[in-house]
């Protein structure tokens, strides 16, 4: 593996046979660095040569370079003269089992701070309206913050709540507390569950501009409605997460 | 909203006060516009005209005119003249609440077809043996598959199994059938729980052009450990989906 030449079992399936192009091979081989990448599998942050790549592997040295131009392209990896190829991913797991804030879920991988960019009251547009059950054009708060992790942007939040909740939090700490510890201290009560969508799309030139990220880089975006423990929706989020430095990791069960 | 001048509160915060830039608030009002579009909000996939928007979100013609070429740029809307700004996303909801198969999941938006790549032994390197609870070299069932919905390509899926579940998936239906349920009818065991985790990334140009996508496309990928209801993990898969094809939905709750 990479399967340069995988041997044949009857009935063989035809497109099994066909020589495969040395880019499918370089992408199944870098898929399974990448893991390694992402979950520190290589001690000490460095790969092995080549070589022993390719033995490992089972692949050819231009495969083997291949894979890690791949990785590289991601910045996932870099060469380093005199070392070889070292990991500098810097790319932290959010969880998808339980909902948690930023600073919460990140808490073991630095500290998370945040540039309020805006943040203020305006007439709920009738879509904004209708998640968080309140009439329309009646003010919620609106507050978008860049979050930074390390000090490097990780994510630009757009997020909007009732304005009971909100006046409160207009002058709370936003800067150094994530908005769900926030809302669960101003109602006394503990959240319960959230809708969530995760889709992965390329960046405007703005909002990459914000995130420090190349234009066009891939962004894995959330938007999310958090509802109160007895069910009132209380935060609208639209989320940008900068692909390069998150993944969500969770467990999924086939019995309904 | 777009708070093109948010209503100040005491103690007010310093950002808030600072004139926003268009292209936050194009941004802004995209986002919301983004869930409709994607959920079916707009009667006869037509939008309003760029007044109504401007009238009903509180922005300027500029911001409106900004935020549906963001939605252009993602090819989720066009312009026809004579008729407007029309909705022309094919993005279809992936559940994140059950461990499902493709065609399982997908079923009510049309038939999922896998072109498939490549399918053959190939013997396990150490990262695949040990994630599939086999000994290192064993051969493993390699499959590489391009999966389509409505015959445009939605997914990229490399998929490894131990060998005895592997030899008899080698004859099956894989043009038709979702590896998952060949595997529950190989065991005659369901399927139990999948460790996945999911990523934002820019395909490589190799990829793209497989998926069909232009280069640097953003790609939802997502790497699944499935077990079997006793444990035993069967099918280890890396799978990119064409972010302008698919979106993942769940809940997620607060309790542990």
């Amino acid at each position: 593996m990479p399967a340069e030449r995988p041997r044949e079992h009857a009935p063989p399936v035809a497109a099994a046979r066909r020589r495969r192009l040395r880019a499918d091979r370089a992408r199944q081989l870098a898929d399974l660095l990448r893991h390694q990448v992402l979950t520190g599998g290589f001690p000490g942050g460095v790969l092995p040569l080549e070589d022993a790549l390719g033995q490992d592997y089972g692949a050819s040295r231009n495969t083997v370079r291949q894979a890690l131009d791949l990785l590289r392209a991601e910045r996932l990896v870099e060469r380093q003269p005199g070392v070889g190829t070292v990991v500098v991913a810097e790319k932290y797991p959010h969880g998808l089992d339980r909902l948690m804030g930023l600073a919460e879920t990140l808490h073991e991988h630095g500290r998370v701070t945040n540039e309020v960019r805006t943040v203020g009251p305006v007439p709920a547009p009738a879509c904004v309206a209708d998640r968080l059950c309140v009439p329309a054009r009646t003010d919620v708060l609106y507050v978008e913050r860049l979050r930074r992790l390390g000090g490097l942007p990780l994510s630009l939040d757009l997020t909007y709540l009732p304005m009971d909740i909100g006046a409160d939090l207009i002058g709370a700490d936003l800067e150094n507390t994530d908005v769900f510890r926030l809302i669960e201290k101003i109602t006394g009560q503990a959240l319960g569950t959230a809708e969530i969508t995760l889709e992965a799309v390329n960046a405007d030139a703005h909002s990459a501009a914000v995130l420090q990220a190349p234009r066009g880089a891939a962004v894995l975006m959330l938007e999310r409605l958090t509802h109160l423990c007895d069910g009132r929706p209380v935060d609208l989020e639209f989320i940008r997460f900068r692909g390069d430095r998150i993944t969500m990791s969770g467990q999924l069960r086939r019995a309904a």
